[in-house]
This record gives structure tokens, C-alpha cells and sequence, in this order.
């Protein structure tokens, strides 16, 4: 028997057959047409998990069950996606919509939990019982995992750790609110910051190796010209990582995890990210006694489609 | 069979013969007498649990363990009091310890922790599955329940809600950080933001009802002032709520509990603070979609006494 994991995402929806241990086996992708109607979506779900199937000559019955993660909130225990802007899906119940294709049990949770399950299953959580997944990226994700299993909340709200607010009063963020983490700890924070400070120091590498387009600033860019010495760069980055540490810390303060697991684009800036962080995150834990380790994730986007699959297993 | 719970704190420790349900049957205190050595100290919990059974006919056959919660941080694995400064125990194994005198099974965790089951298990959060139970005194004390069971942490840490941090660079806490949830939202905090507002403002009721010493003020004062319409006392405590709904809507971002149980001597402020504070709550909280419950804590010191006599249960 095995599970089909499912990857809901704005653009692509990526599908995997995942066996009882947690391993990726074949994996499948299609464009998700957002722009369509959701049963279109849902047809296109559907069509994927098939062809993964039919190429992989697994017979239908050997499924146990379809697990989905998808980028919004959700009832899990009725199976309805509440609101998911990036698909344009609001009060779906996608487990009714699926059981139109397949006779399986469709079980759901939001993609950034299902990562988090998968890098605890078979990423850099692998062996520890605890974990927090923080993704870096244009918001900031994150999944709760104790015990091996997600924290899902009381009404499948847990998770978002982008919007703990850490800085009272400070920077808007996307949600409305004022002072999440996300507002500074998100490569889109570092993103602003560094096109703010390439503003008032035109000089900076940043700029230069930006085709002096502050457009095309971009968290690789800004670490390029760390490397070469830029003190711009350096002062946004420090910057930068004092409140990722800031946001690491208060979470190890809440829950103590035996890992906390940073994926995204900037968690591949390992020398410049890890390494100095954990000095910094040391500072924000209690007693400074961290505990806690922080390791770079293994799986990238496969996490999403592992954990997905390994939702009830 | 019974358990018996011990809440092992710096005046006194006090003891209760718990049922395997979660009711307190049978309680009992004696002074901690903590400038003693901690093997006097140990004696004294020994002598109180000797005299709980003797006076209530119980025999020692009908305990099944002895939990004990402590004011400070532990092992529990290993039953190791790591360091607990309000009674002076610095890595003692008080397993060992207790083991010279019952042959029972001792476990250990935190008091607020253990006030937090406490309350999961017989209080406020009883009817639910996941709750955190914050204690708002000198400092903020607290303990998060997933599945009825204490979130311990990796290493037995967690739970230090108190050291999330809500304004980065803010308020110097205790603790040697900056911003800490407890620098503004302990009871610590309203009294010093009260003192600055009655030095600034003399004429304020605060200073009347504390007998114009501002050594004297309390958070009791502050909201009798606030009742009495004390427009002073009204910006302080207004400032004082901003911030608690601050540390708790970034808990319930992170978490999302059934409930969220508040405690310790503030709590009994209901009108003046709970009410008000769901709907600053609500600002904070993803989306402004505000599941959580918001309730008082309901045992007191019993809950203490509660939640370590079903550390095991």
C-alpha cells in the first residue's frame, strides 16, 4: 500500500507516491490553471494522480488514502479549503470534489504544515521528535511538529509563525498587522531593506551587481555582495539576522523544539545564515541555554508532497 | 489508587492526594523553609505526604506515583531539579532523593506547566483538548497543553511564554533580554508603568488610593483607579492591555489553542480585563479570525497542586 501526496500550489501542482516509510517513490507535476474555476483545478488534481499512477503501473487499489497541502486556511476535519487566495478557492470542500474521481479517504492541511511533516519524516528532522520548519520566502511558512505529528490548532490555524509579532508597533505586514516576523525576517523584508539601503549608499555592490536596477535586487545578490566584502550588504544582512533570531528564539522560548529546520531560497546561504544565527538566536533564548539545534532543510519542494502523503500515516 | 501532587514553591509546599479523575480530595502545607539545605528541604515534602495519608486514612500501598512541581527549570526525564533559585536547588536529583523514603515512582516537571495541566485537566480549559494557561504575577508564568498533555519541550524548557519576545529592542526583563511578553504584561510591568504615570501625573487617582506612596501602588489600585474613571489609570491599563493582546494573539498565530486561561492576580480584574481584551486579541490574530477562547483561570494555587499530582495519569 502507499499514499499520493498532493502539492497545491499557485502554479504547478505536484504530485508523489509516497510508501508507508515515508519515501518519495515517483513523482508527477502539472500547471494548476488558477485562473480557472476550482472543479477545473480539482479535475487537474485529479488527472495528475492518475498519470502518476498509470506511468508508475500502480494500480489504483494499492492507495490508501490522498493527502493534500494547500497554501491557505482549512477545515481539516470536513475536509473544506476556507480561503486560499493564491488558487482563487473560498469554501471548497475538495475532499466532496475529489470523491467525485476516487472511492479514498482525502485528508488536507495547509502546505506549509505538510512540509514541516515531511522534513520531520525524512529531511533534517528525521531524527528528532520535535521540529519547527521556518520557510524563508516571499511570506514566511512554518509547521509545528511535536511528537512526530503537526500541531494543527484547534481549528487548523496553527503553524503561523510568520505573524507572531515581534516587534510591537513596527513594520506592516502583509496581513494588516503591524511587526510580524514576516514583516522582517522574509526574503521580501531583506528585499526592502536592501533596496532602502542601496537608495542611500549608491555605491554599494549591491546596486552594481544588480545591473544598477534596484528592481533586480534579489536575497542572492545581497549575499554575493556580502562575500565581496560590500559593507552595505553587511549591515543589511546583520540587520536581518537579528531579527530572524530574534523570531528563531522567542519560538524556542514557547516550545523548545529538539530542532528547528529554516528552508527557502535564503536558507541556501548557509556559511552567512546558519552559522552566525545560532550565536544569535543564543541571545534570545532563556538563560541563553540553546538547545535547540537549527539545520538548513534537506528536501525543498518534495517536503510538501512527502508530508502531504504522510498525513495520516 | 491515588497520586499525590506537590507544588514545591518558595514559602511553602503545599501537597494534595489527587484522584485518578483530576479532584483534589485531600490538601496540605507546611513551610518550605528554604534557607535550610535542600535535603531539609526534601524532608519537609516527605513530612507533609506522610501527613496527608496519616490524616486522611490513607495507606501508602494506594499511591501510585508522587509528582512534584517546582519553581524552576528541570530534567524530567532524569528527575533532576536543574536550577531553581527561589529555593536554592541547583542540579539536585530529588528522584533519588524522595526515593530514600517511598518506593514510588517520582516524576517532576515546572509549576506553571503543572498549573497549566492543572487547569486542562479540572479548571477553565477542562472541556479542551488544547490550551495555554498563562499566569500574569511578579512575572509571566506559562504552560502550553496539546492533546491534554504539557508541551515539555526537547529539553524540557518550554513553556517560557513569559521570554517570547513581543518588541525587539524594547523593555530590559528580568531575564537579561529586551521586549520579553513579561516586560510589559506581568503585573511587575503595570506597576512600573503605573509609578512613571502617577510621578508624571501627582494629581491621579492612583496615588490618592495607594496614600500618595508610590511605593504602595499594586495593580488592584490601578484598576480601582480605572473604576473610580482615573484617566491616568485608564492610559495605563489601556497600554498594559495593548500589549498582553499583543503576546497573545502571537501565541495563538503560532499555535491556535481551544482556549487560552488566564491567571495569577490580574485575572480577577474580569470586567475591567477580559472583556476588553478579546477584541484587541482579535486585532492580532491572522485574518482577525479569533477562535480561541479567552477565560479566567479557575484553581488558584490548586492547580498546582492538580496538575503534578497527574504528571503520569
Amino acid at each position: 500500500m502507499y499514499y499520493i501526496g498532493v502539492d497545491l500550489g499557485g502554479t504547478n501542482i505536484a504530485v508523489g507516491l509516497v510508501s508507508k516509510e515515508g519515501n518519495l517513490l515517483y513523482k508527477h507535476s502539472v500547471k494548476t490553471e488558477r485562473e480557472k474555476p476550482h472543479e477545473a483545478v480539482i479535475k487537474n488534481i485529479v488527472e495528475a494522480c492518475k498519470t502518476l499512477l498509470s506511468s508508475n503501473n500502480i494500480k489504483v487499489e494499492d492507495i490508501e488514502y490522498i493527502g493534500i497541502g494547500l497554501p491557505g486556511t482549512c477545515n481539516s476535519e470536513k475536509g473544506i479549503i476556507e480561503y486560499a487566495p493564491n488558487i482563487n478557492f473560498k469554501n471548497v470542500n475538495i475532499r466532496k470534489e475529489m470523491k467525485k474521481y476516487f472511492d479514498h479517504p482525502i485528508y488536507i492541511d495547509n502546505d506549509a504544515n505538510c512540509a514541516a511533516l515531511g522534513e520531520s519524516i525524512a529531511g533534517s528532522a528525521k531524527d528528532y521528535d520535535s521540529s519547527i520548519t521556518v520557510t524563508l520566502g516571499t511570506g514566511i511558512g512554518g509547521g509545528v511538529i511535536v511528537g512526530k505529528k503537526i500541531v494543527t490548532g484547534a481549528f487548523g490555524g496553527a503553524g503561523e509563525i510568520g505573524h507572531q509579532i515581534i516587534k510591537a508597533g513596527g513594520e506592516l505586514c502583509g496581513c494588516g498587522n503591524r511587526g510580524c516576523f514576516e514583516a522582517y525576517a522574509s526574503a521580501t523584508a531583506l528585499i526592502r531593506e536592501s533596496k532602502i539601503a542601496a537608495i542611500k549608499n549608491p555605491n554599494t555592490k549591491i546596486l552594481e551587481l544588480a545591473n544598477n536596477d534596484i528592481n533586480l535586487i534579489d536575497p542572492k545578490i545581497v549575499f554575493a555582495a556580502l562575500d565581496d566584502g560590500d559593507i552595505v550588504a553587511k549591515e543589511v544582512i546583520d540587520n536581518y539576522l537579528y531579527f530572524l533570531a530574534v523570531g528563531l528564539g522567542s519560538l524556542i522560548n514557547i516550545l523548545q523544539p529538539d530542532v528547528i529546520v529554516i528552508g527557502g531560497g535564503v536558507s541556501k546561504q548557509e556559511d552567512n545564515l546558519i552559522n552566525p544565527l545560532k550565536e544569535l538566536v543564543r541571545e534570545n533564548v532563556l538563560g541563553k541555554a540553546l538547545k535547540t539545534e537549527i539545520k538548513v532543510a534537506k528536501l525543498g519542494n518534495d517536503a510538501g508532497i512527502i508530508g502531504a502523503g504522510m498525513l495520516k500515516a
